[in-house]
């Protein structure tokens, strides 16, 4: 297969800096669009990943799922897209789409396993994929989501994580007028579940362990903010809330935001904690309550949060940088100090 | 308010063995229906408040919550039993009746909180209630179920513990025909949830850790039986199961179980280990998976079981035992020596 050396930022090892590499695209299969990376948010998981954190890192790594460009040239079986056009991709590049669950539109938990944007086994190419911290990337058809054109297009990029990462648990967990959500963590996950799930016409309480985040998370559109570390506020929602939203990767008491649901209510967990988290059997049977789980969301979704943003004028509040500011990016990541996604300028990597 | 003195078996403190003591009963009001106990199921709750293992026993107590007897005098108001009905009386004898869960049925979630059989206030003579290990048992005419006539009356008293904490959330969680089950743990609630899954029309997998009850699981019904602590027989089910229901109160690696969960799949805990269980995030976030609980059932739903039982033919198997047999019966209890529940002849009761 023929391919094309491209511009990159990428780790070599575990405890390598980021930097400047070339990697190898191919060139568009039929069913192929090639896209001009114009915006990459930063995602805590490419730092997870380019330090292999959750192990199974393959190098050089070059992480990035949260594109947004332009289609510089497509495959002749390509009809949703032409050269010009703005475009998308999130965490998935492909997957098995014969599976019950690909059928569903489940991409993100097909059986035999999707293709993750990076790190994961490139099926043309042989090696691992590469992400979007690189000039440009090709992608099938069925995995470039179509942009907004009323929004701005830096602020997209988080959607096609953060942005899905909230919105799949908010709709699957039925989020709308009349119901009382909690969001746990303000965070690049959690503020953006508080623009949705308000725009979704939910009552918003936010719950943080920060004084200094209470007036922002009022901005956000959070009808109440709880400081989670005053018992007394906490008792105010106990048994009161439909659904939570927990985006905190720390570890964290989840009793204390479990006990927050009312009958039938569920909390999704969004957040990854690299520990177990200890659940106490009085915090679920009372009130026939779930602890949950949700994992990005199905293409098709992810097009229709795409489309529900630009209805209600919804992007993710940003920090622009450039890309030879990566590695200063992930320390300010590991800090909480982003209001509250970094996004990659990636004409930087022109320079 | 009048009372009468009763016969009844309890613990006058947390290190002291159950023996015979008088207990009050109320007249019945209007309302009530009195009902001469003829069996009570030994439940392991009973145990745990018996000996003070949950905090707040008031001393003296009298467990029992799997009761059924035969209607001796009824309350000028009551008018769906009469004196020579069998009836039968589970975990609850009273709640708030006006909260929105009580509406709705759901009197094991009342809000202000029910009144449980035994060990809670009694709004009536104000000390604690007390519960089956008893001659008689005076009960408001809501809170009193019927039994089906076709069922060996011993056998129906488990149903009102064991088996509505096993019906109410397969019914919950839509169990039937074309589902997959787990059933966790085959002891005095796992052994009804294979009955009733398997009388829903679910496919029925059992996951034990004792050999020895590989062959007995199938004879309740089970269409597999999964030795968990064997690997591979365990990835064979892994994201293959619908639903699984918890039922072992010791403490365990609940991440295994939630593994065999396919999407959107819930793990329901109807047991309560002492102490936290682990979750891990991972074990959630893949098929959108929920770890639930659940509390017995509400008083419709005991009735709706009961009749189900009725026409299904499924009682629970049981050991009887004398009430001067319930310290030994408690021992053998720990060490899971039964098979499946001790019920109490309590005509014992009146040697």
């Amino acid at each position: 297969m023929q391919t094309k050396a491209v511009k990159a930022f990428g780790a070599a090892a575990a405890d390598a800096q980021l930097q400047q590499m070339s990697i190898q695209r191919r060139t568009p299969t039929p069913h192929d669009v090639e896209i001009e990376i114009l915006y990459c948010g930063v995602c805590h998981s490419d730092l997870h990943t380019a330090r292999n954190e959750w192990h199974g890192t393959i190098y050089p790594c070059v992480p990035g799922h949260e594109i947004v460009g332009r289609v510089v040239s497509v495959g002749s079986h390509v009809t949703k897209f032409k050269p010009g056009d703005m475009a998308a991709v999130g965490c998935l590049v492909d997957s098995c789409r014969e599976c019950e669950y690909c059928k569903e539109g489940l991409e993100q938990y097909c059986e035999p396993g999707h293709t993750q944007t990076y790190n994961a086994p490139d099926k043309h190419l042989g090696k691992q994929t590469f992400g979007g911290y690189s000039e440009s990337i090709v992608v099938t058809e069925g995995f470039v989501l179509r942009v907004p054109e009323n929004l701005d297009l830096a602020a997209v990029a988080p959607l096609l994580c953060a942005g899905i990462t909230t919105y799949s648990p908010l709709k699957h967990w039925n989020v709308g007028p009349g119901k009382k959500v909690g969001i746990v963590g303000i965070g690049g996950l959690g503020h953006m579940g508080v623009k949705l799930a308000k725009a979704m016409g939910a009552e918003v309480i936010v719950f943080t362990t920060s004084p200094s985040k209470v007036a922002d998370a009022k901005r956000l559109g959070a009808d109440d903010v709880v400081l989670s570390t005053d018992e007394a506020q906490m008792a105010k929602y106990a048994g009161k809330l439909h659904f939570v939203i927990d985006a905190v990767s720390a570890a964290h008491n989840i009793n204390a935001y479990l006990n927050l649901l009312r009958i039938d209510g569920s909390l999704a967990l969004v957040g990854a904690p690299e520990h177990p988290l200890k659940v106490e059997a009085f915090s679920l049977i009372p009130y026939r309550r779930s602890f949950a789980g949700s994992m990005i969301g199905g293409i098709a979704e992810t097009q229709e949060m795409l489309d529900f943003c630009g209805k209600h004028n919804i992007v993710s509040d940003i920090e622009m940088i450039n890309i030879q500011q990566i590695n200063e990016a992930y320390e300010r990541l590991l800090k909480g100090d982003v209001k509250y996604r970094f996004v990659i300028n990636m004409a930087s990597l022109k320079k």
